[in-house]
């Protein structure tokens, strides 16, 4: 597994895009809505990973409710896998627990699933798949 | 600049050790404790980046601190750079604080510094530069 993307919620793109362009010294290279999951995103290149960061566009997104909980931050880690079925089985078997077992459709072209952070050591991690 | 890890606040590295091997599939390919931080650090290569676990090995260490306040988690990103003095002048130029802007020594053969996370998000941000 690689670590594919880091993600942090933030009240307002608008002023954390301007904050990450100078933190990395380069511009999001793309924005996207995932309606799903009630959230705008905006991607930073870092190397062979990314930083998306995650505003909410509604107010029962997740986003919204982490950022009530618990303020701006890191949200989610998210590994990229060659076959997101087979690794969810295979972590079923190593006694880890999903959010929700089902692959649904992410931002970035991926399957995703996310594994509940109480089996995760308090890290909400996500899996994701290129979609074929 | 390129994500070069992530530090994930841990209790216990016996606990959290067995946690990670199983969900990435591989074994911690070093340890290595940082009396300075007090704390002792736990590797796993995820891809380019890697997952560094860290645990207190005394009471005011900042990682116990953070664990108290906020629990198990994600602590910090860190971002791997060539040249750490000539990042942090253009870093400060751009209004971004730091928790101290004198490089110190880190784990992993590395000078690091550390962004002050009301300037970046709530997120805590590391730059760390590979020792000449």
């Amino acid at each position: 597994m690689k670590l594919e993307h880091i993600g942090i919620a933030v009240k307002s793109l608008g002023i954390s895009d301007e904050l990450f362009t100078k933190l990395l010294g380069k511009e999001s290279y793309k924005k996207e809505s995932v309606e799903r999951e009630g959230v705008t995103t905006s991607f930073y290149a870092a190397g062979e990973s990314k930083i998306e960061l995650l505003e909410a566009n509604k107010e029962e997104s997740p986003v919204s409710k982490f950022i009530d909980k618990k303020g701006e931050g890191i949200h989610h880690l998210a590994f990229g896998v060659e076959n997101i079925t087979k690794e969810i089985e295979r972590l079923k078997k190593e006694g880890f627990e999903f959010i929700s077992e089902e692959p649904k459709e992410g931002a970035d072209n991926k399957l995703i699933v996310f594994l509940h952070p109480k089996s995760t050591n308090g890290v909400l991690i996500e899996l994701c798949q290129e979609k074929q």
